[in-house]
């Protein structure tokens, strides 16, 4: 017998899914419900006549499994409890809600005995998620780091290779679908943190809450910046970031300098590449399309077809979760700072003098050609320091009288 | 209650995974017997004292659960086939078994209704066999390639660094632990084929047989080789592939030209790499430590935690496999032809009549300085043509009386 599939939204992934079901028809799946607002509009005529076309959540509990695809927390969250309540697995892309309320959902479905996969939620097509947590489950994963959101990465590796001023990357983004009309959840990392947190969960058994790890936008970047970083054989990407040293956890989702010849750097377009670092297996990392209608939906079928094969056995079982006694941001790293200045006698002694009061070594100073006397950017790096040093040396030097934009302060991952 | 785990073989990879049993200590896995051949030389103190040392096979049935950590065709066969029939399940890394056994063995543990698990005999600590048969099971994947070999690898990048012949490449890979005194199988390939039959069924249900699918030595890689790859913007790796194409299945191990810009180019030293390509999430990236001792031991131990938490359930379940109808090596490609020669008049003009004949054309002549008219290392690019075309040239050219080394012929991968 077919496990009954039903579909909790239709837009972009909620369609691919609908499709890789009907395409695949292979006896193990069957679509039989599709839940939408407004599902008039929403017909096509590719499904099988027998669906059930409906706007009613409750018709859909009918169905074996349920399909969540519509996003956000609410109602997306009672819809789940409802459904793990009714004995229904879940299966879901939603990264905000695995994210932020994750942990009470998988207690839940764990009381019920029921699956909640979230395979889709992170990376796309990237089998990540069941990579950490039963892939690699032999191992003490101790930092996963990676490239989490292809809006980013698109935009700054167009910026790289076309050397597109930030607004015209992203209107390119959003001309190619790549960047949504309203772009703030990836520019500002919240994406890509909500992602971050899910596979601290499952790689690193840490229970995180979103609002607590500190995120950098990338909309301060420059075309300048990609100069200076290819003059420092670096390029920029958007990092995420989380590790245990000793008995804390660090994390961090923003822009950073990364070598040329890093993983990082070769991660181009809207791809996206995990990292994971253990202790028996060193490093294992996962790439592929993190984002799009189909790879995410291969993502939801894999989920379902483990369901389907799992045949009466137990759900799967997630690891066992703790939140850290401390959370920090990185907390030593060497710097990059890029200012633009309108030139005047003095600027690198006053810079180099609060470098100095918070015990910060210089370690260059680079300045391009091109630049004027009202608008001269210029870039210093610095050794690796305290990131608390850091940012009170960058409080001051907001405070001087010479910029004419903000300095930019990215760290430099080795 | 713990899974009480019994290790058949007590060398590089069983004592890594009794390490991490024993570590671990987590009241998931307990370590109950070790079997070895002349077991007396092999104990040591920091395995549990109540851990059964034995020299006979069948006392380590007593397990819940059998590691099969020996390798070989025979007698791990009738080991496998006894556990199985005793109902025990069997995690093993033994490649060569799977690649040449795999379909009757997963066939009798399905009988059995027990699981034979065997991750960590592609790609070390990769989660691969897994991430293809469950992670990115939703996709119909039509190629899997990779690097599958971290001895030549290992071998190719250090010629590649820092200029060093085979041989002394060689030499350094066995003084560092990377290849064996006797590195047959790694040069020819057979140990990358047999990977490459497994991922072939895991991935693509395939059922191939290892001998049937063309491989190539890397033994007559030379330093020149090198810098004539550089100057193409290439290097030079062992590629393992298999694609379906249409109705029928090509698949080939053996070196090849890649880009500098390619994924394959930046695998160093003796990691691994896997990309698998599919229908919907297009390609999908696994890379790591593909060899030594623990990272295989965290594929073991990964194994044997699903099988602890599994439960009660069903085993895991397999693709369906079935062989190709047919079975070629690469059908076309474009070539890299490198001849070392004695200089005389007509050499290119007699080369070039061979091609013409055989409808290939040359793309470009190229020679680096610093031959010798005794001695002439040159090579000829030649576009796209049918592997049939190349070979009978080939053939014509071998027997042309200017050789002073045998030519080498290598594809020119994208
Ligand atoms: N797109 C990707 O590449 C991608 C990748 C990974 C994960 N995800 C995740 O997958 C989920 C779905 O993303 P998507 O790109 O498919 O979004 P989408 O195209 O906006 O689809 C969401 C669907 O849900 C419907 N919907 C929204 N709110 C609803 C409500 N309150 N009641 C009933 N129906 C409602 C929408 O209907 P309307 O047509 O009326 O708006 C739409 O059909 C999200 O959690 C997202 O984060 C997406
Ligand atoms: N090493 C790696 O990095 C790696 C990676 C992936 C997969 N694998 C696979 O893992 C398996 C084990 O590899 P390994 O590197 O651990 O090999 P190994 O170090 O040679 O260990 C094999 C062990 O089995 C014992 N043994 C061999 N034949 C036996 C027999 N007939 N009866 C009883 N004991 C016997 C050996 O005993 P003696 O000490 O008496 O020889 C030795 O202790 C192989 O299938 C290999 O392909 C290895």
């Amino acid at each position: 017998m077919a496990l009954s599939v039903g579909l909790l939204g239709f837009g972009t992934v909620g369609q691919s899914v609908a499709r890789l079901i009907v395409e695949r028809n292979d006896g193990l799946l069957a679509l039989t419900h599709i839940f939408n607002r407004d599902i008039a509009r929403k017909r096509v005529d590719w499904v099988p006549p027998s669906v059930v076309w409906t706007e009613r959540v409750e018709d859909v509990l009918d169905a074996d499994v349920v399909v969540e695809v519509v996003g956000g927390l609410d109602p997306a969250r009672r819809w789940h409890e409802a459904a793990l309540d009714a004995g229904r697995p879940i299966v879901t892309a939603n990264k905000q809600l695995m994210a932020t309320h994750g942990h009470a959902l998988l207690a839940r479905a764990a009381q019920r005995g029921v699956d909640l996969l979230f395979e889709a939620a992170v990376g796309g097509g990237i089998p990540v998620v069941r990579g950490l947590r039963e892939g690699i489950a032999g191992d003490r994963l101790t930092t996963v780091s990676g490239i989490l959101n292809g809006t980013c990465n698109y935009i700054l590796t167009r910026m790289e290779s076309a050397g597109l001023a930030f607004d015209a990357a992203l209107a390119e983004a959003q001309a190619h679908g790549f960047a949504e009309a309203d772009p703030t959840d990836d520019l500002e990392g919240y994406d890509a943190r909500a992602k971050l947190c899910i596979l601290a969960r499952v790689g690193l058994g840490l229970d995180l809450s979103p609002l607590d790890v500190p995120c950098e936008s990338i909309r301060s970047i420059s075309d300048d910046d990609f100069v200076y970083a290819r003059r420092l054989q670096a390029t920029i990407r958007q990092v995420s970031r989380v590790a245990i040293v000793d008995d804390s956890v660090q994390a961090r989702v923003g822009p950073a300098l990364v070598p040329l010849t890093s993983a990082l750097a070769r991660v181009i377009g809207s791809q996206n590449l995990i990292v994971a670092g253990g202790t028996y297996g060193r490093e294992t990392t996962f790439a592929g399309y993190g984002a799009g209608g189909f790879p995410t939906a291969v993502a939801v079928v894999s989920d379902l077809l483990a369901i389907a094969r799992r045949a009466g056995g137990a759900p799967a079982a997630w690891p066992d979760t703790s939140q850290p006694t401390s959370l920090t941001g990185l907390q030593v790293a060497p710097y990059y700072l890029r200012l633009v200045v309108r030139d005047q006698p003095g600027i690198i002694a006053g810079l180099a003098s609060i470098f100095a009061t918070h015990n910060i070594n210089i370690d260059a100073v680079l300045q391009e050609p091109g630049g004027t006397k009202e608008r001269l950017p210029f870039v210093i790096t610095l050794e690796a320091c305290p990131t608390a040093a850091m940012d009170k040396a960058l409080v001051e030097i907001q405070t001087l009288p010479f910029h004419v934009t903000p300095p930019l302060c990215l760290p430099v991952l080795a």
